[in-house]
């Protein structure tokens, strides 16, 4: 079935990220995003990616590693002026090279200085040594120069950290640099982001759809109640490319069906739930208990939200149940507020006091503790109420995790409101 | 001034998260975050930090090396059920050891499927494969067991990817394990998480002070209206740990007085608002315009919330404003929706409706656009009531990043109501 594709096999890349204080709980390298971004546009794949502490012998171990199995290295931080800097020695180490004063860097570097009328200190005169063979790559946003240089397999790069010099390093030096070592390709996306399956339950759906093919790429990133299925093609021409991606996206989405709430990376749920509101010329209320405010939260998360959000009811209590919302005592009474009753008239209740043309409600036990034998923890009523009496309700259960089950009932509940919005669902008549 | 420590050199450690999708420009690796600040707890230092994809080889090797050079290995994810999880298979290769089916992990995983009332997939089975020699690390949160084994130079572990399931392992679990594994050590830390001010002013107060000592150590982190200051220092006994962190802890805590909210890790500022209100036998409404819910929906996170927080209402429109909470429409049409009357008008309709001792309130331009020549895109009114007609309302003005605008009003309304729990400040009388 897979069809082999005419585009040379990716050239792999390995980052570095070089810096002790990236070792610390605190810090994320973020830096190696803005690469990756980058590196991928080209058809490169990073395989893999390293944070090292300012320690010039186990640098120049992983540098000497990345060059014998990458294609195109990127060392990024570390070529600062002071001694904890370390790249540029454990880059040289690790090529066998030497490092070279450089002459016109020392010349940049003192005009630099001048132009922001500071001294210029000893030690920057560090950052004037590059590597025996390598191109100085201009920083126009600091002090240090980016250094690259050919390798056996390709390439090496080093990048400074702060990312107001590295991303435009990145982009205006190095991606011209790279691209004529590089076959010339396409590379197309497709995603789809999907609700209303469990993990599992969709890699059974479309692994034999995706697994006959290593390209395109295909990856699944899993949040709570939120799946995202990213498709990445890559091909001689654009036409290959795209033939590709239709060849592997095509049969995933009709299985997925209306499961895909959104075929860009970009909308969330609730802006797909929100457009489509506004397309429809319809409004919604929302009706809270166990969710406490985050439906609300999300729905008016989007700019313009206004257009399509009338209002809000976080009833924590039976007696505000009563008192905001009406829900008669004797229901209450009768189902308890954890009830498909109690939803549905919390639904109906958040529609008719807001005039909303859709009301949404959410009411069950989030945890860690509370339930009954019938409705243990984690038991939540997630009901919506249409025009002309419509509704319908629906039970989730999961675990006693409060913020597990509080971002599950609000998926679940906008994706209700989504479906029946689709007319994928029809709330029934009173 | 900084006391030379008598502990003994600090263990290594490497840690490996494993997945395609942290090699994707989209996703960072923030669960060697936690498993950093695990270790460290116990004196051991992460000197490498490694993402490899899903690729049996590559990572084989890396464990390989890693296994080497470092005394403590952690492996973070691919333990999923699918075909891409390859870090059992991995793990097992570079030790030289087999992976044998666990009958006992086996009962267990079946019997959380029954519990979630969902069939178990035959994939799940790959989920009961323990490597020769390892103890399993029990997972209340998730599907896969974690592994712990022996190994020639420390330990090695393997524990899954999802934060709310690595987090509860690495702490309750391979924490207990290691320890008796390290010479025994004093770490102690101190931290205070502060609102109400901007992180230059908060570095020029404090940096006086921290920056004389390098035990502790002092890191200041930065979200949209949050600070955090964390100290650590190392002793060879407690009492030696304790007296450096007094030593730069109490001028810290002494120059912050009250913008302090909590000081330790764990309570954020809705946990403090809720612990006060409790105290003080106090309960609180919410009237939100411009935070959209996001007020209620962080009260409401907290479990036992319902022990103080009443209800919440969310009114986007003028005519919401009216409907729900009474504001006068003379009132907005005087002054608009966006003003101090309505502000505080709104807080006081909250409490008088709900009952509550407190009501809060949020009117203003989120942003991106909106906002008049007085009060431009930005511009927000928060207000609070009280008991015996009395209120308070602060107006914030910040840019038009509708994100950062609910956030910093949503923190700021917060804090109105910590401080005048506290009696820092009175709201008015009427």
């Amino acid at each position: 079935m897979s069809t082999p594709s005419s585009a040379p096999p990716p050239k792999l890349a390995e980052i570095i990220a070089i810096g002790s204080e990236l070792l610390t709980p605190q810090r994320v390298d973020t830096n190696s995003l803005i690469v990756t971004e980058s590196l991928n546009m080209l058809g490169v794949e990073v395989f893999t990616k390293q944070v090292i502490g300012d320690d010039r012998e186990r640098l120049t171990d992983a540098i000497r590693r990345a060059l014998e199995r990458a294609d195109i290295v990127v060392l990024i931080g570390g070529l600062g002026p002071t001694e904890d800097d370390v790249t540029r020695d454990a880059a040289a180490a690790a090529l066998g090279r030497k490092l070279e004063h450089s002459a016109e860097q020392e010349a940049i570097l003192a005009a630099r200085f001048r132009q922001i009328n500071r001294p210029m200190a000893q030690n920057n005169l560090r950052q004037t040594y590059l590597i025996e063979g390598a191109e100085a790559l201009p920083n126009p946003n600091g002090t240090a120069p980016g250094q690259f240089l050919l390798t056996r397999r390709g390439a090496l790069a080093l990048l400074p950290g702060p990312p107001r010099e590295l991303k435009p390093m990145m982009e205006r030096e190095l991606l011209a640099r790279l691209k004529p070592l590089l076959p010339p390709q396409a590379i197309k996306v497709r995603s789809f982001r999907i609700t209303g399956i469990g993990e599992s339950d969709l890699d059974t759906l479309i692994a034999p759809v995706y697994t006959k093919y290593t390209n395109p790429v295909t990856t699944v990133l899993s949040s709570i109640g939120d799946l995202w299925v990213h498709l990445r093609a890559q091909g001689s021409t654009e036409e290959e490319a795209d033939a590709l991606l239709k060849e592997v996206g095509d049969p995933i989405a009709e299985l997925l069906g209306d499961r895909v709430y959104s075929t860009d990376n970009e909308d969330t749920l609730e802006l797909t739930v929100g457009r489509l509101l506004r397309e429809r010329h319809a409004t919604v209320a929302t009706a809270e208990s166990c969710t406490g405010g985050t439906i609300a939260s999300r729905l008016t998360d989007a700019p313009g939200s206004s257009d399509y959000f009338i209002a809000g009811y976080v009833t924590y209590t039976d007696q505000q149940k009563h008192a905001i919302l009406g829900i008669p005592e004797e229901l209450l009474a009768e189902h308890t507020a954890v009830s498909e009753p109690v939803a549905l008239a919390m639904a109906e209740a958040a529609r008719r006091l807001s005039g909303a043309t859709y009301g949404v409600a959410t009411t069950g036990y989030a945890g860690p503790s509370g339930g009954t034998e019938t409705d243990p923890v984690g038991t939540m009523y997630l009901a919506i109420a249409g025009p002309n009496g419509a509704s319908r309700c629906t039970r989730i259960r999961h675990g006693a995790d409060r913020y597990r089950n509080r971002t599950l009932a609000t998926q679940f509940t906008l994706n209700l409101l989504r479906k029946t919005l689709l007319g994928a669902i029809h709330p029934r008549p009173q």
